[in-house]
């Protein structure tokens, strides 16, 4: 992939949440304000600390990953609607 | 489980405060915005150190412990309600 | 205690402030709002530094503190009623 | 006296400023919302530092002290009004 | 260029984002608040760590960057319309 | 001077600003609302560093300085008003 | 000049911007609230770093500088109207 995020940040491509019942009926969910799922696509060199180095990254392209829904800086690269989030964002790895 | 927090965050299944009274009637209770509790069931590397090194996490998978109850994010996996939180959250173990 | 709190928070057990003359008469005070006595019932293992090492706690179990009266979390543990400070909420030791 | 101010604090028991005229006659003097003056009479282990070590108190028991009046919090021993005051609260030494 | 950004800043040309679908007609797009591309022209020797050294950009001249529309100041040189950013505001490179 | 500023504070003795024209007519300066010329007369032992050691101050007793006119606590000592600053506060020396 | 700013300040002397067009006409510019210019007239010793030291400064005396035209303090020294800047105010030298 042709970006390269800066610092901690990474690349992430949201993974869209399955709103189907087991019966597989879409039902619409007021309670879908959860984090939201995606998939790691890019990532910085990590984070400068004070003393000029950096620090490694928790989370590497491949990972899926757990982040806080109203985060990040949406941008759409080739047609592809993709998300710039700093790794103090996420929340987990699954 | 196949979740992992990152740095200082750990996973946690809120346990249920019981509203019964000695005789087993249900009360209402008003005054129960109090810390929650919950079991620590999955636990993060430690926060970043200011050195590059990640800190030890004061918690371990299976701990009890008291947190406050409006903290953290709410997650489902499997259709089980769990809460990711920061270490900071976390008022004591039991 | 089966309670043990995080990094430098502390459990204190307050101690009710006498509203009465030297008479024996109890007089409401309306000048009442001043810091609270307790005490302390268990202790962290200390906050923790920059260099990713642990502050001594200035407090011990068995302590007599003043503590400002509206900082902190209640917890009832047991029927009792606790409070959870964190070791800078505390003005002094008696 | 049996209180011990934690970290940076002190203890200080404030001096009455005198609202005479050289005559004798009291006045009252709307411009009175100056700094105060005190008695340091109790001083803490001094603030703790990033490497864990504790930087040394500028003042020391007996020491007459100008402070902020609007800084600290009062507490009452034995009858008599006092103040814990953040070391950073006092002004300058007389 | 005849100008030499402070510290860890950097000066930008903004490249204009191209509003035309595939069939070259002219669309206005109301979600085109979206991050903005530019290229760097100058920067700065780099941000000043607390121990006095200077922390190496990660970015150079000649590299095409997306950063945050609504951050850095613009200037005019020349004619031209420029815009001086902080690193940290800037969230990939292409 | 028997009053010892703490840390990195100071004693300044303001400098009235003269509103005379060159022919000696006092004119109202609604445009005077600019800081403040004072003179030094007593300096603080300086900043303490994280390090546990103090920052040498940068003004000593007697230098002629210029400060922001709405910085600082008024202090009257034998009847003459001072303002205790802190070295920040001061823009520059003359 | 008989002027020292402290720590990391400069004293700048701003130049006017010029708001004719090439033919010579004087036109109302509404969008003039850009940047400003000015020349550095005098540096001070740097700002002062965690462990005691001072950091160079970037700028020197004869320096152009763009800088963000509400930052700073208007002096007026022998009749000339100067700034006082943090060298952080400063954007670019040209």
């Amino acid at each position: 992939m042709n970006i390269k995020p800066l610092a901690d940040r990474i690349v992430v491509k949201p993974i869209e949440a399955e709103a189907k019942t087991a019966s597989g009926i879409i039902v619409p969910d007021t309670a879908k304000e959860k984090p939201q799922q995606g998939e790691v696509v890019a990532v910085g060199i990590g984070r400068l600390l004070d003393n000029g180095e950096r620090a490694a990254m928790e989370v590497a392209v491949g990972d899926k990953i757990i982040y806080s829904k109203y985060s990040g800086t949406e941008i759409k690269l080739d047609g592809t609607e993709y998300l710039i989030l700093n790794e103090r964002d996420i929340l987990a790895k699954l």
